[in-house]
């Protein structure tokens, strides 16, 4: 199925003790409708606060039913900040996180005065004005494939590797909504919130573009990099 | 200044006693920020969960301040459903309700089988195909100037004319959304949800296109004319 959330009021996708979040509130659906206890895998994690234009997850029945049935019975007692999109019959092999082949993230950000109240949830807000040209310069030398451990926020982890190939890295302007587009096999924990962070500071002036060679260099996380939060994150689609 | 609301969370534009106003928001801002116990007088007032893309309103200062200040200031203490979009000085005679010439509305419907979470406040939800021909075909006879007592709340009073001009009456669609714009020199209570109410009526095929006429003749308010709820319309601008 693919899912669409408004990611504010939850503790983000993967379920966890005393903390709402979206993978509870969908095998809850399926429990209530279903009546089947059914685990719900999504594409990967998305984080506290962060929104999901399509994010896609599988869950396994005992026995068939009716796609259409089932989109009907799940948004019928799920909450109007999560919907589900569609559904339909895979075979049994199919995995949503696995199987996945690309995912793309969009991160909006309002660059203005004030942000209009019904994007106050889903836009950062940045009031000094952004150099796009420069955010645009640092992005392509981000874009590719590089170690890119020093724009994650995990903790050093020697096994895994932290290079990753990001195939699209581009700032897009229409008005006073900038939006950072990424486009990668697969990213690091926190990777399009410290990229977005990153570009922010360099659209500000705080750095210049070509330190973004400097820092993928270093594979070291400081404080060059900073997490920008999560409201203007959207997972916007999964490829399979 | 123009004034951008989220109207989910308020009893409506004007104050009254044991319910949360965008007036009163605006006033106590003002009090707060500018130390003056000053009323704000909108173009119209709009009911509770009604939105506002660009209310107008004025206030009186009893000294001369900085409207960029203004600005920054009513903002700054402001909830972020309530935005100032703009502040400028007037001559003292301008009169936000009085002097408005035309307003625009224009009511928001989602047409599908679900709405997408990040626009659950802002439209309102017709699961049934609605036949856009027929409402576009009932709109032309509603449009222009017309007793419209049938199409307000309001209560009879025999006073106030109810005669009104409607400039603009047009259904416009775009995929799932579909789009009411109402433009008048002045609105009856309620008069643009009862237009929106009968209109999905009519695309819905529970009324056909022609009754436009008849109930505009009856001059009677009856329940062929529901008024649709508060949570797809928007004040869209008033002109000067």
């Amino acid at each position: 199925m693919t899912v669409s959330y408004d990611g504010t009021c939850y503790a983000g996708w993967q379920i966890q003790p005393r903390h709402t979040t979206v993978q509870q509130k969908l095998q809850e659906a399926i429990q209530q409708t279903l009546r089947e206890a059914s685990i719900v895998h999504g594409s990967g994690r998305t984080d506290r606060g962060v929104h999901a234009r399509r994010q896609v997850a599988h869950f396994d029945l005992s026995e068939p039913r009716e796609p259409r049935r089932i989109f009907r019975s799940l948004n019928a007692v799920l909450p109007s900040d999560i919907r589900v999109m569609s559904v339909r019959k895979t075979g049994s092999d199919f995995h949503a996180r696995r199987h996945a082949r690309e995912k793309e993230y969009r991160y909006f950000i309002w660059n203005d005065a004030t942000v209009p109240p019904f994007l106050r949830l889903y836009r950062t807000h940045v009031r000094e004005p952004l150099d796009v040209d420069a955010m645009r310069k640092a992005a392509r030398l981000l874009k590719g494939r590089h170690d890119f451990a020093a724009f994650t926020a995990n903790a050093k982890n020697e096994v895994e590797s932290t290079v990753r190939s990001l195939r699209e890295l581009a700032v897009r302007q229409r008005g006073a909504e900038i939006v950072i587009v990424a486009r990668s096999e697969g990213f690091l924990y926190k990777m399009v919130r410290s990229l977005a962070g990153f570009l922010i500071r360099v659209g500000s002036g705080e750095a210049p573009s070509d330190q973004a060679e400097t820092i993928l260099k270093s594979r070291q996380r400081t404080a060059r990099v900073p997490t920008a939060p999560p409201e203007g994150l959207f997972l916007w689609q999964v490829t399979y």
